[in-house]
């Protein structure tokens, strides 16, 4: 099934339009996460009217809480979320790879404990796709091996081979047709066994193309660059998803190099965390400096944050733990996010992309490297909590 | 001023109209706490939707942080929190008794330990009134010296003067006249206590009067006695505001008590808990029978969270620990009580308060005072915390 039109194209950036079964999705497109089964804090009509087509919700999170079988008795994903959009839903090849504990990897499956109760499961190609299928997501994804970025050649080629199997396995297993299934790309920063990888999948029949192990610890200059190799191997007529990137830059940076589809927790898990996005940088709403300032966060944002709300608000609610703060926080980086990637859209539309990302980068200060190192391994070492006072 | 008018009447039960300078507010009335300027986890024009007219916030909370002079600066709570409805501000009095630590009361005033960081501050009456001004409130409140309901007859008499003297000083700091200044009843249980307590602020030019130092753990049946000997005693012309009694029997009991206004954090407070109001009573979210129940947590129930979500989503979100719960179970549980009050003034209205009640109240399954009991204690002891996951 072909769903993807490529209509013009940037330089290596993209505009494109994905058909699903719920709704025309344009591209470039991120997809904000909602891995239980809602983007936090946030209600589907929001989401929504925050411009955002496509959510990606976790196989792995939804299996072992409510279960798929209860989800699949109250009609679906879409109907138990009330969300009418389209839904990517990952394997869990990846939760179980950083969230859950004890793994044994066999060429059947891996067996895990779960990060919530330590009950042990196991999940082999054919069940991702059995319970993707039940979820009823729009795309939906094989199960693949995920190493880290420090390992072993030997053990990256080995998981690879492996990811190899498991996609043909997924592809046999596939029934509900209407559903896309998209490959995932491994190899980690070795470009010889990324082109291997795009070799062997590419001569499978899949309805789109995902790159997988980037983005977790490696740095910033290698995920560019091995996206961008493994990009420009790949088929021109099938959409292309780099999975779990989604910073702004990296945003900019990565249609740059070719990629149509992002997913991300980053917006809306930074935002809870205080960390608002502007079009200088990131600021952090906790900063002392803050509390008076009656501007909000961004003078010409037409969220709803900005328009109804000062800094002095929102930093007097995240001082104060209010559970509003989150919310606030949220809509206002996805909306955001919803403009950036607008923005590129439109660039690549009139052919003007390059000039269009000199000039984001010019004025956006990322983070630096080193903080967001260290960002990361906190958060996949132990996931932060909300802890809000009562009244 | 006099801003009431008492419309009608249905046995004590009594309909009126309460102008304010953000609206014109029908009485009986409810009004949703926010004591941090923000009721929790709600926008401000959520609330409205809800049919709440008026808001309680605490000077208390709002002195602590962000402080007084900030909000003052930036226009005042109303616009601080992009609220245009009624406010209604507690001084201080009861926060400095059930929140702070290390309390001493002088005839001066009460000093103090912030329960936030330990540092020590100074209320008198004329600070209670200069900073509820400074806050812009539509309904102001004296400061008043709250005891436990089970302190001897010497300390609640000794309070409940004191509270008097300081009635005057706030009656003589007032200065904003478009800002109401209410009078709180003290006297704990005890009767003589209570008319003695009317009989002296009666005497006074209030704008209205509340009945305070109930609900605070003596047993129901004392609590609704005292309510009511004490509103016998008040003047029919003005407003009588019960402090901190909110449980929907417990509105229906009061309202037939002669009580007009009525605060309390409980609908939204039990609804982060879990517990949904229902016709027939209060319902645990967590509890497993709710897994796969595909309908509404009530059938005829028009609120949003009823409109577009089962019992069985809510259920996970709330096992979950999702944000979304809080939100969904509290613009549920201020619906039911929206539309609670709503009813109770029709009733009046149509001079069926009676029948009303008694129909009401057959099938509300009350929660046991036993409960109760053991939650208020629990809630007053140790506040407790809201944790989340992240994705």
């Amino acid at each position: 099934m072909n769903n993807f039109r490529l209509l013009k194209t940037s330089g290596k950036a993209r505009a494109g339009v994905l058909t699903t079964p719920h709704g025309v999705i344009s591209t470039p497109v991120l997809c904000p996460v909602g891995s239980q089964g809602s983007v936090k804090t946030l209600t589907p009509q929001e989401v929504k009217d925050l411009g955002m087509d496509m959510i990606l919700a976790n196989t792995y999170h939804l299996y072992l809480r409510p279960g798929i079988t209860i989800i699949e008795k109250l009609g679906g994903l879409h109907r138990f979320m009330d969300w009418d959009g389209a839904i990517l839903t990952d394997s869990g090849g990846y939760q179980v790879f950083s969230l859950s504990r004890l793994r044994k990897v066999t060429d059947e499956g891996v067996t895990f404990r779960s990060h919530i109760d330590g009950s042990q499961y196991t999940l082999t190609p054919e069940l991702a796709i059995q319970y993707q299928e039940a979820l009823g997501a729009d795309i939906i994804m094989v199960l693949d091996e995920c190493v880290g970025h420090d390992e072993s050649r030997e053990k990256v080629y080995a998981a690879m081979v492996r990811t190899h199997h498991w996609a043909e396995r997924c592809l046999e297993a596939h029934q509900r047709r209407e559903q896309s299934l998209f490959a995932i790309i491994q190899g980690g920063t070795y470009p010889e066994l990324r082109k291997q990888s795009v070799d062997t999948l590419t001569g499978l029949d899949f309805d789109g193309y995902a790159i997988g192990g980037l983005s977790i610890g490696e740095p910033k200059r290698v995920t560019f660059d091995i996206t961008e190799q493994t990009a420009s191997l790949l088929p021109p007529d099938k959409p292309r998803y780099l999975m779990g990137v989604g910073a702004p830059e990296d945003i900019v940076e990565c249609v740059g190099r070719g990629i149509d589809i992002f997913d991300c927790a980053l917006p809306t898990r930074v935002a809870r965390n205080g960390a608002l996005y502007t079009k200088t940088g990131r600021v952090d709403i906790m900063n002392a400096s803050f509390r008076e300032q009656r501007e909000p966060i961004e003078a010409d944002c037409t969220c709803y944050t900005c328009r109804h709300f000062s800094v002095a608000y929102l930093h007097h609610l995240f001082r104060s733990r209010e559970l509003l703060a989150y919310r606030l926080a949220t809509i206002h980086n996805l909306a955001f996010m919803s403009n950036l990637v607008r923005s590129i859209r439109t660039a690549i539309l009139n052919g003007t992309f390059e000039s269009f990302r000199q000039s984001f980068l010019a004025s956006y200060k990322t983070t630096d490297e080193k903080t967001r190192l260290t960002q990361k391994k906190k958060w996949l070492e132990a996931r932060s909590e909300i802890r809000t006072e009562e009244d």
